[in-house]
């Protein structure tokens, strides 16, 4: 039998390029989706469910599944763990689900190291796509911000190198139809298909 | 200015599997993309109109491009060649538009060889879906049957090595939609898009 194994999409950018909004309004759309879960040593508040909002775990629980590289990333906030626990994620492939990780640009260059089997999405800020212009329709911009701007780009552009696709956040529907395009076409990409298909045909020969 | 370059997309697979037909209901719904138009040498009928139609070519002009390399792929058929112009191809990419291509499974591949910065669709037939479902249901189909689909199946997977993409015509509509995200998601890969912001930052700073 053929196995279809999902696949680990993972969208990151820059702060305040609007992951969040993009996630949301794509979950919004596609019901097929798992939402990568988060484990943390923060106590659970009032109306969180363990395996829905987050695992919890002791800070020795998380220590040692940090020492058996059992987490994609993790960091530490005011005194807290938060990870990405390789488990759920391998479990959740394996059962044929796609997983959607949302994550800032530190954490996705972590899952990058110890998944790079998954499919990095780097949400562009618009600004680039306004410098274009700008740089175009020159002399209305001052030499120095126009500088800044491009500093500002070139930054962007070198933390871009460990992504697969890039999707400008112009308008948050046409980001989200991108996304599900490349969630679409990465499902249609040969080598994943292939490969099934000749394990198909060696098992049954 | 960041020049957005199209791309060659080539749709190929096995005769009889309707690359035509998905083709069409493609061109229906995306008025962006262009057809490759194709060179031949047999004489221009009523109605047909160079350019549109086709490229039409004395057989000397023909084999002159041929020994320039200037055609992606080509063939003889009942004394007359046809082949795709690659002068035609890269003209309309440079112009932003991209180009696609319909063609049988030995064009496909002397295209890969000549232009290997397109990218390449197998449309897929269902039948080895329906063997998938087959070789599940066991016992239901003699040996002998399960035993010849599996050889085609081999057959064409040996084919789908050359491509980037498979796509399962099991439905139309579906095969379209698959391929528009295929298209859309090859625009946003970082690697075409990088490499274009980083040669305007290069040329700007």
């Amino acid at each position: 039998m053929i196995e279809e194994k999902g696949i680990l999409f993972v969208l990151s950018g820059p702060s305040g390029v609007g992951k969040g909004t993009v996630r949301r309004e794509l979950f919004e759309q596609d019901n097929e989706l798992k939402y990568s879960i988060s484990m943390t040593t923060r106590d659970r508040r009032e109306g969180e469910t363990e395996g829905v909002d987050y695992f919890y775990k002791s800070r020795e629980e998380f220590e040692q599944l940090i020492e058996d590289k059992q987490l994609l990333e993790y960091a530490q906030f005011v005194n807290n763990y938060y990870g990405t626990p390789r488990k759920y994620v391998e479990e959740t492939l394996a059962a044929g689900h796609d997983v959607f990780l949302e994550i800032e640009v530190q954490g996705a260059l972590q899952v990058k190291e110890n998944f790079p089997e998954g499919v990095f999405i780097f949400l562009f800020p618009p600004s680039l796509e306004e410098l274009k212009t700008r740089i175009v329709s020159r002399g209305t911009e001052s030499q120095d911000l126009v500088l800044k701007r491009l500093r500002e780009a070139r930054n962007e552009i070198e933390m871009m190198d460990a992504y697969d696709y890039v999707v400008v956040n112009d308008r948050v529907e046409s980001a989200v139809e991108k996304i599900q395009s490349i969630i679409q076409s990465e499902h249609c990409k040969r080598d994943r298909i292939a490969k099934q298909y000749k394990k198909l045909l060696e098992d049954e020969m």
